[in-house]
Parts: structure tokens; C-alpha cells; sequence
């Protein structure tokens, strides 16, 4: 059973306990106007602050402003901020499967292959040859890990995850269900009858501390290399095309696709179904709302958008009516004006 | 060999048929235009009417309306709702591998597993610690079912499936190929250097009659569940973001994306490629056209739509720089306005 | 080690070289401005010109117009068409897994399957009964292939594909990891509950030198057959409805979909995340930009274009503000119109 002592061991809290408020026990955690006797929350947004009185929760992560707000029957833990606390408490009640440290009897590694100390493999994993393995990474059941790849310390592939020959990925990243690395490029120079498919010769190489989605596809580079640097986080369903670098820090979210040879400068983001064309430079810090139709690079940082929210159909039906009359309709207007201008 | 005796097993006929008519040998099923003898086809839609009277079907499903226009060659089988019957009689024709209700050798169960009387598991499947799995289920090649989760009776996952711990699916559900149910929502705390991930601690739950097609994402809850109701029916590439609800009955077409703690209610629709932000509430029987970007919830159910549809990209060019010129073009109005306001 | 010799063999070249030229030695490919000494290089827009002069490439194959301005340190290889040149020679210096013409111990092959001489099969991939694999073939380690598909000469499965019952793939096509082919469309008609699904009776037939990325998926028709013909290239991510035709030649680029029932002509085009509505004829060498919302067909070719490019969001705002009024905006000219022509 957890008590407030272990949480205290996780995060840095402000302000001091009793050892009766320490050994408070934790069984699990829940938001501020769902949570029970025994359950840990948190207040992080302004616009909950209401819920605090009346929460129910025996331990709450609060800022030093919140603080006197806590309702008596709760310990206030003081922190700078409660939803990085959160997150870093979280795990603590995760069930997530822990790794075994073991090999899977069907696992089918390369002898050529390095595989590290510690190393969790699922079932039916496949393992190429030169491939190599850091320590302590966790290779899910039915993954397919192609020649010469290399997966770094720590790093987690869940099930069915591919990695093609050559790529590289960093140590502590993530890699969720059906993605696949290092997927070929869309690379064709036409023919008189069709299609000539240029080998993709460039890996994808991945940073430490990168996670990403399930079933995203990330495509290995054309000549040089596709690059996915440190600390990115990607969501499920996205799509990075050859030759795309995707700077530190940056957050893509589902379903955003990104034409190949783009570029992003670090600490950028980008809304769920944004799409970003070939062979442009997003300059760091540059944020895309959801759906944003990038058509240009951008040259400094800021918050960039288009499209029309949704709205009624049959208004939206006069809506694209009257966009499609601009033109008559600044016509229209033009000859006014002439016509003012020559009366006056 | 198939006889009209069989289909009328199936369906509720409103006519009665000869004995001469229920022994015609039904071979296949085809459209009305392009049906050979011996077919089965079906009259729906209005706008195909003028194919009932060459058909060459040698049955066919109509409304008591369109009995007489039958040709003499066709046996009638007058029915409430000719779809649905053809939806029902399409499953007499499948091709489709049955079920063999055996487990493959190769399939790998945890000892700790439940498997029901009459399981298929296909090759490589593997199952993991606590699972259970109802009566009559499928779990195809290559599936992989993390600990603790849960499969309801005759529900069939494809080829390929992930399915995370903890997670449950209800009865009678179908699954396709290379969907992960479960995947971890994009949960993170910025920190000074990078991003700190969020423990996804609930779960995906799914009613019963659910059907997911090919390579989606559900991401279970970041604390409580991830909620896909009854009869709800999703198509390829769909993205469900954690903490989502969808209502009963709801459907979404092809690459819909939904971002994080977005609910719908029941019977609403989605056209492909809709996206939906995160943390709106959708009213019930709210419809949305393929594309739309859903920015706000909805208060009442209707037909909303979103976008310009495409054009001759010359055409477009000049709209957009018309759209961007409005702000000078409602200048220039109001300066006219004023004018002959003042002229006045 | 590869020498001028070896690319002569395979393109064809308009000018003749010394055999001191032929027996450069060459190590690899890059572009004019990254290329060092014994690399191989090629010009083949204008806007790289420039660097021609300056390139450290030992191998530079240009057009016959830019022969003269190769630096004398380099051989060049005059060509009709330098970029399909690079294609072709690219392939000398892939280093993807060759194939081993052996099949994986751990692949399950039904006894009924007819795998021809010379087919490479990875581990852990299933082939079903009566399924038929032609000559040179490769099937990927986790691959699915069901009941009664068959797979041409020469084309090539990556890891993880699915290939469902009935499916036919033509000769030299190449299925990259995590594709599903012969899903099932989404097909349902509405009862009083929810829906009753329809069986999907038809196959997805693709043709020779067809191309399809990473996680895509193609459903099966629901009566006839979903088509995909020769040379077409399809990128990651795509979604193909039931009953689809794609003409031969067509490319898809990532994450664009097309509903059910929708045709191609041959040698079309669509950008990244394009959309296409059902049951809709695009006419021979339509062009679609990407993120178009495709929601007519087209009768004849050329290029076309929907959206909005993105912003900056305070423009962007200011922007939607003003469609929005367009109505109140129109109203008021047409009001000045009026009092204009009444006081004339």
C-alpha cells in the first residue's frame, strides 16, 4: 500500500508534513470532483479551483496560492507545479505489464546480433543481423527489427513495431503499437509508362526521449537521413515523410502529416490532421492549429492557423456561395465607387 | 447450391411465393444492371428504379411499391426495407474463412488465461496473463493481447490486433486488421528541458456490436476510460484520442480523428477526414460532413459542415486573394457608406 | 567496389567516355552540395545549376545543355533524363536485406498453398489454404496472407502486410509493412438498433508495379471489386473505400483518402491528405493539391485545388470574422446599389 511518504520521495514539495499526513495511505488517483477517501488529485487549472473545497480526495498537488483553500480533511502537498507532480506521480499506479528481463523462448534474434543485459523480448519478435540492442529496452511481441538496426538503452517498442535496416533510435523513447520506422519514401522519377522507385538510402535517426504514437509511419531519407530529434513527442496515425528533420521538443499530434524534405526548428507543434508540404522551414517555436493547411515555411515563431470551423450546413452552404461571388460581387463594388468618384 | 427457399429463412417476406419460386437456385448476389441469371440483387434507391424492369436477376428484393414493376422473369420478394435484407442475404454469399473453433499450436496463451469453449486462435496469436476471452470469440494470426483484458463472446478480432491490458470489448464486436485498441493517449507535463509523460491509467471499454476497422488508434483513458458504446460502427485509420465517449449507434468514416475527452452522443455521424478538438461535448444525433473542423460542440443534433470545396486551382488562387482581401474590401464598403451618408 | 563502369550498364548515356573516366572508382550517392571525392551526383532542375560548378562529385550525370559547365575534376555522364538516371542507378547502392530465396522455418504455410521456386518468406508469416505465391516473391516475416490470395512473380511484402482471402496482387509490386489489402468496406445498413453489416463479397485486384506505402488500407469491394491498376504508387497512411477503381499510373501521396465507389481515370494525382467523396468519376489526369476536399467529380483533367492556406491565427481570425459577415456585407452593397440607382 503507498502512503504519502512515497509520493514525497517522487516530487519536491514546498511545504512540510506531519508523519500522521505522511502516512496517509494512496490507493490511486482520480480528478478533483470524482475522486474518493484514499485517492490522490491535483489542481493545475484556475478554472477547477471551485472543485477544491468540496473534493473528496485524501491527497491533493497544489500550488502555495491553493493551498489554504484545501479542505481540512486533505493533504496539501505544496509544489511549483501540480501537473508535472501528476504526471510524475502517475506512474506510481500504473498497470501497465513491467518488463520481465527476459528473452521470449520465440523470440528469433540474429546471432549476429547485440543484445544487452536486461533486455525484455516478446514473443515472436524477430531480430536481423549487426542489429543492436542497449540495455534495459523492451522489444514487444511480433516486433520486427530489421539489419543493422539499433535500439537504444532503455527504449520501449510495444507489440508489432517495425524497425527497418539501419535505423537508429536514442535511448528512453517510446514507441507504441504498429509504427513503423523507417518505411520507404515516396521517392519516383517518372517513366514513358509509369514509375521508376528511387532506393531510399538515408535512415530515420531518432533522439533520446522520443515517443511515438501507434501506427504512425515515419519514412526513412531519400540520400541523407530522416531525423527525429530529442525529446519530440508524436501522436498515433502521423505520417513523416523522407528527409524531414522534426527539431527538439516538438509535439506533433494525430494524424498531422508532414511532406518530405520539411523542416522544423525545436519547441514547435502542430494540431491533430495539420499538413505540413514538402521542402519548407518552420522556424522554431512555430504552432499550427489542427487541420492548418501549411503551404509556406514560416520565418519566426508564433501561432499560425486556417480553415473554417464547422458550422450549420445550410449556413455553410451560403457561406460557400458567397465566397465563390467575391468576385462579381468586388466587381460590384469597384463600380461604385467609379460611380462616386464620377458624380463627385 | 442455394435456393429463394434459403433466403426466405432470412427475411420477413410480405408476398407469398409458389412452391416453383422457392426452389429457383440462387448462385450469387449482383446490382440490379449487372445481375446474371440466377442472381440475387435488390431495389433500394429511387434512382435505380429504371434498371428493375431489364434486370436480369433472376430474384430480386424490392418494396411493395415496386412489386409490379418486377420483370415476369424475377421472382419478387416484397420486403419493408430491401437494404437491410440485402445486408442480411450478403452473408449467405461471403467467402469469408470460418471459424474452425480451434486454437493454433503456435497460438500462446498464458496458463492464466480464460478461453472459452469454442475459441478460434489463429497462429502466432498470443495472450497474456488474467485474459479472458468469451465463447465463440476469434483472435486471429498475429494478434496480440496484453494482460488483464477482456474479449467478449463471438467478438472477432482480424489479423494483427492489439489489444492493450485491461482493456474490454463486448460481444459480437469485429475488429480488422492492424487496429490498436488501447494505445497510450498524449499526455505530458512540459518540463524546463522536454516533455514528462503521463501515465495513461484507464482503460478502453467497448459495448457490444462495435466493428473498428483496419489500422485505428483508440487510446485508452489518461485516468478514467476510453467509452465506445453499442452498435457503434468506426471505419480505417480512425483516431480516438484518450478520455473520448462516443454515444450508441455513432458512426465514423474513414481517417475521422477525434483529439482527447471529446464525447458524442448516440447516433451522431462523421464524413472521412472530419476532425473533432478536444474537450467539446456533441449532441446527440449530430451529423458532420466529410472534412469538417469541429471547433466547438454542438447544443442541438443537425447537418454541420466545414470547408470550400475544390475548384480549378486557377479559380482557387483568385478566391483566396479575394478572401484575404475582404478586410480592405469591408474597408472600402464603409468608406463608400459614409459618403453618401454624409452626401445624404 | 563500383566503378563509372558498372553505372554505363545500366543507363544509357549520349556521351563516350575514356577508359580512364570508366574506371573511377564510386562510393555513393549525394547531392551536387554535399557530394565528396568518389560520390555520384546528379543535375536535374535548373535551380541547382549553380552548384554544379562548385560540386566535389567524381560522377555528375547531367543533361547534354549542362555538359560543359562540369567542373573538370568530375566525369560526366551526359543523359536524356538525370533524375530518372539517379533513380535507376540508386539501386546499386541500397543496402536493404537482399533476399534469400530460402523460407523462414518458423513460416506457416498451409499444405494446399502453391509457393513458387525461388520466394522468400520471413519468419512467422502465415499463408492460408489454396493461396498462390509466384516466383521471386517476397513475403515479409509477420505477414498474413489468407485463404485463396495470390501474390504475382517478383512482388515484394514487408513486414507485417495483410493480404485477406480472395485478394490479387499482379507481378513486381511492392507492399510496404503494416498494409492491410481486402479489408472490409464500410458497408451497413440502418436497423431499428443500430446496424447490420453487410458482407464484403468482393477483392481488392491490383495490377503489375504497383507501389503502396506503410499502414495503409485498402477495403474489398462489397459486391464487385475494389481495383487498383498498373504502375499506380500510393503513399503511407492512404485509405481506400470499397469498389474504388485507381486508373493505372495515379499517384496518391500520405494520408489521402477516397470514400467507396469513387473512380480514378488514369494518371491522376492527389497531394497529401486529400479527400475524396463517394461515388464520384475524376476524369484522366486530374491533379488534386494537397488537403483538397474533393466533393465532385471532375470531367476532365487539370489542376485543382480546395483550402485556405494557413496564417498567422490573428489574421486568420480577423479572416473567418469577415467570411462570416459576407452575408450582412453583400446585403449592405446591395442596399448602396440601390439607393444609388434610386437617386439617380
Amino acid at each position: 500500500m503507498l502512503t504519502v511518504n512515497d509520493l514525497l520521495a517522487r516530487v519536491q514539495t514546498l511545504n512540510s508534513l506531519l508523519d500522521a499526513q505522511k502516512s496517509v495511505p494512496v490507493t490511486g488517483l482520480a480528478a478533483l470532483d470524482k475522486a474518493q477517501t484514499g485517492e490522490l488529485s491535483f489542481l493545475s487549472s484556475p478554472k477547477y479551483r471551485r472543485q477544491l473545497a468540496h473534493t473528496q480526495a485524501s491527497v491533493v498537488l497544489v500550488k502555495e496560492v491553493d493551498r489554504a483553500a484545501c479542505p481540512a480533511s486533505c493533504v496539501a502537498l505544496v509544489v511549483v507545479d501540480p501537473y508535472l507532480a501528476y504526471a510524475l506521480l502517475s506512474h506510481l499506479f500504473d498497470s501497465v505489464p513491467s518488463a520481465t528481463g527476459r528473452l521470449a523462448d520465440t523470440a528469433q534474434i540474429d546471432p549476429s546480433a547485440t543484445v544487452a543485459a536486461g533486455v525484455t523480448m516478446g514473443p515472436y519478435a524477430v531480430v536481423g543481423r549487426g542489429v543492436v540492442i542497449g540495455p534495459g529496452a523492451e522489444v514487444g511481441a511480433h516486433c520486427f527489427i530489421d539489419d543493422f538496426a539499433v535500439i537504444g538503452a532503455h527504449t520501449r517498442l510495444q507489440a508489432r513495431v517495425t524497425v527497418a535496416h539501419r535505423c537508429v533510435l536514442g535511448a528512453h523513447c517510446v514507441i507504441q503499437s504498429g509504427t513503423v520506422i523507417g518505411s520507404n519514401g515516396f521517392g519516383y522519377a517518372p517513366t514513358e509508362t509509369g514509375w521508376q522507385a528511387i532506393a531510399q538510402l538515408g535512415r530515420v535517426l531518432i533522439g533520446d526521449r522520443v515517443e511515438i504514437g501507434a501506427n504512425c509511419t515515419l519514412d526513412r531519407g531519400a540520400i541523407e537521413d530522416t531525423r527525429i530529434d530529442s525529446d519530440v513527442i508524436i501522436d498515433n496515425l502521423v505520417h513523416i515523410g523522407h528527409n524531414v528533420q522534426i527539431g527538439a521538443r516538438t509535439a506533433l499530434a494525430g494524424q498531422v502529416g508532414v511532406a518530405g524534405s520539411t523542416h522544423f526548428g525545436p519547441s514547435c507543434s502542430a494540431g491533430g490532421q495539420a499538413g505540413f508540404t514538402g521542402h519548407i522551414e518552420i522556424a522554431a517555436n512555430s504552432h499550427f492549429t489542427g487541420q492548418a493547411m501549411v503551404t509556406k515555411g514560416t520565418t519566426e515563431g508564433g501561432l499560425y492557423s486556417s480553415g473554417l470551423p464547422a458550422q450549420a450546413s445550410k449556413d455553410w452552404r451560403k457561406m460557400v456561395a458567397r465566397v465563390r461571388q467575391l468576385e462579381t460581387t468586388m466587381a460590384r463594388l469597384g463600380a461604385l465607387e467609379k460611380l462616386i468618384e464620377d458624380t463627385e
